[in-house]
């Protein structure tokens, strides 16, 4: 690459934070009203120019195929008049959501008369960087918008022109609404050097949002100086106890494992209580893999025909697919400890019918999200009741778990005062 | 280096990671009795050795004099029988303070019957790094073992004898309580190379939070994967108004640069409204004058004698002493501007009578903290009322300004089903 080249790609991604930045300071201002009629007039200019969204899509799609991409890649790549119907009502959802911005958190009073408020602001500029799923450009937009936001994406350059598509199509919506159109970029250059560079703009980006793969996710942390949200890996567990009912544990297990082996929340390895074992792991097994899921078990569970040597590696792995590990534990402690060790902190869950085994285990798994007599499934932002997600975060700080819009905001405090000195 | 130390240096760091995490886990167990007995037994030591303590101290301190350490510098470091009193009386009163550990902060139901409960844990392991202020081994130790966090503490070369002392006496006290020794770690090496690997302890840290001057932290954002909790820099304005009361603006403003200047809540440039100034700049600018403030000007201010000419740079220096930069603006939109551009976000106030100012003031400046009639000097978790504080988050995520107990927490989603599936 020439270095005059190189300049121009540089200037034209700070230019594109310097206009972020710019457009986050007049969408801080906005009224809620403002930003909910603004994703209103996106969803329907959605429809309106559905003809070239899908002609664009289709060129993506056509260049995916020519390259070899997977059928599984292709489908989430594609979009269809029912998908953007979705896509479109999905904005004119979270326009119903109550605005979070300007919530009152905190009010108290200091002894020197301080009058003391801790509200809920816009994070800022949100920076996303997904693979080819041109819905995430929409959603992103819409949840930064309706949070206060500007947002600058990074989508794949498989999805380029369906993002590209999108983009404009929200760009002449934000034309007829009060917002700016600033408020949402688009880097049209898709190379490592410029990805590289969005993960350290710290002087335009106050968050990196990375949505996608495992490795995605890991680039974005090594490499990132801009605050990360991590979100995704999912190596969770469903621990079967002594005294779990055996028609639920079955029934969990299963719609743990296979409902939707694809995503971060599914179950990749099942620990089986050895007193529950000894009575019922044949029937767990052969109802796995009656639905075609491929076993690797432990010492114990490879007594049963087809299942495979679990290794340490499986331990760790997340499938993401019709194959599950399966161990069989003395104590529930032991089981805890198997989840403290290989897990990602995302979602586990306990069958039981034992207070203390619930407890213990409630207590002492280190997890976003833990269940009693649930499917680990449950962790999304729409399943917990928060009406959108922009993602699910397995780490501890700032949001842990599914993120709604909440997680797409700061605080900042007010303080009111008549003279106060130190 | 040889290789071979390299390698000892690297698993100690790693090893102290991995004694750090398993004490973690049983951190998240201890009660709150349990936690704030160890806290009284740390204290009561830390009298009990304090002649050992003192001595050790010293050998840094004639360390420091003999490597031509400023007297600045040499007063951080160094401690004696009051100071030591009042790190033992910090710990009591943390000690007092509520465990924020276990608390429900919202429980719901879903219409599929899920009981979901989210409460406050502990984040895990806590990575402190800072420079030679021995006072930050105690406190960062005592608010990360109130919140049940293990923490790793890597202070300054120039402190190590203190920082060992210190230590091994909270080792001390921690052997008579519930609590793990483990729970606190003192990186001895303090090499460079030690603290790089730091930065990318993923597996064992959960958070880093650098304590010290902007260099320090600016070295540990740029190159940490670990999440940082950035504290500090406060490039912080009083604005003041043209309906500013005279008294009231002049000693603010006084308070907000003067009181002490070497902090981060202290004030770094005055923005004066043009009406004010043409009646009463002559009058601040002598006050700060009197108190010894060099004053940066810009051409309005220069008129008056002994201003020097303010340059870009002023703008956006935090001086930290007894210097000044004075702007004169005539609107407060261009003081909001101003300080959008050149300020860290940390506190800024506006003096003012008039309701529109105020009230776009505090709507349009982006900082942690905006104070009305209110010297910045109040940004403290300690004025707030939080009864410690781990340091003043300058950045967005997770915590924003003066960082209290519940900044060292994280949360986690409990959720009670009955056999539910998706």
């Amino acid at each position: 690459m020439s270095g005059v080249l190189e300049t121009v790609q540089k200037d034209s991604l700070i230019e594109k934070g310097r206009k972020a930045k710019a457009a986050a300071a007049i969408m801080a201002q906005m009224t809620t009203a403002q930003k909910d009629e603004a994703l209103r007039l996106i969803s329907a200019q959605l429809l309106k120019e559905q003809e070239f969204i899908l002609g664009e899509n289709e060129k993506d799609v056509q260049a995916g195929r020519g390259a070899g991409m997977s059928e599984s890649l292709i489908d989430r790549l594609k979009l269809d008049e029912s998908r953007l119907a979705e896509i479109a009502s999905a904005l004119r959802q979270v326009a119903e959501l109550k605005d979070p911005v300007g919530e009152v958190l905190e009010q108290w009073e200091r002894p020197n008369g301080l009058q003391m408020e801790k509200i809920r602001v816009p994070l800022g500029v949100v920076g996303m960087i997904y693979e080819a799923r041109p819905n995430v450009t929409v959603d992103a937009s819409s949840l930064c918008l309706k949070t206060g936001n500007a947002v600058v994406l990074r989508g794949s350059s498989t999805a380029i022109h369906s993002n590209k598509a999108l983009v404009s199509v929200i760009h002449h919506a934000l034309e007829k609404s009060a917002l700016p159109i600033d408020a949402v970029q688009l880097i049209e250059d898709t190379s490592r050097e410029t990805a590289a560079q969005m993960f350290k703009l710290n002087n335009y980006l106050d968050v990196l949002i990375p949505r996608g793969g495992a490795k995605l996710i890991q680039t974005v942390v090594s490499n990132a100086t801009v605050p990360v949200l991590e979100t995704g890996a999912g190596n969770c567990h469903v621990y079967i106890d002594d005294t779990a009912d055996v028609d639920m544990a079955l029934k969990i297990a299963l719609n743990a494992k296979t409902q939707r082996p694809s995503v971060c929340n599914s179950c990749e390895t099942v620990l089986v209580h050895q007193a529950w074992a000894d009575q019922h792991l044949g029937q767990l097994i052969d109802a796995l893999q009656q639905q075609g899921v491929e076993i690797h078990g432990d010492k114990a569970a490879q007594q049963w025909d087809g299942v495979a040597t679990a290794t340490e590696t499986d331990w760790a792995t997340e499938y993401l697919g019709l194959e599950v590990a399966v161990k069989v534990v003395d104590t529930t402690g032991e089981a805890i400890d198997h989840i403290n060790t290989y897990g990602t902190k995302h979602s586990e869950a306990i069958i039981s019918e034992t207070d203390d085994s619930i407890v213990e285990f409630f207590n002492k798994v280190d997890a976003a999200a833990v269940y009693h007599n649930a499917s680990t499934r449950f962790t999304d932002g729409f399943e917990f009741g928060f009406g959108a997600e922009i993602g699910i975060s397995t780490q501890k700080l700032h949001a842990r778990g599914p993120m709604g819009l909440p997680a797409l905001t700061s605080t900042k405090y007010l303080i009111r005062g008549n003279g106060q000195i130190k």
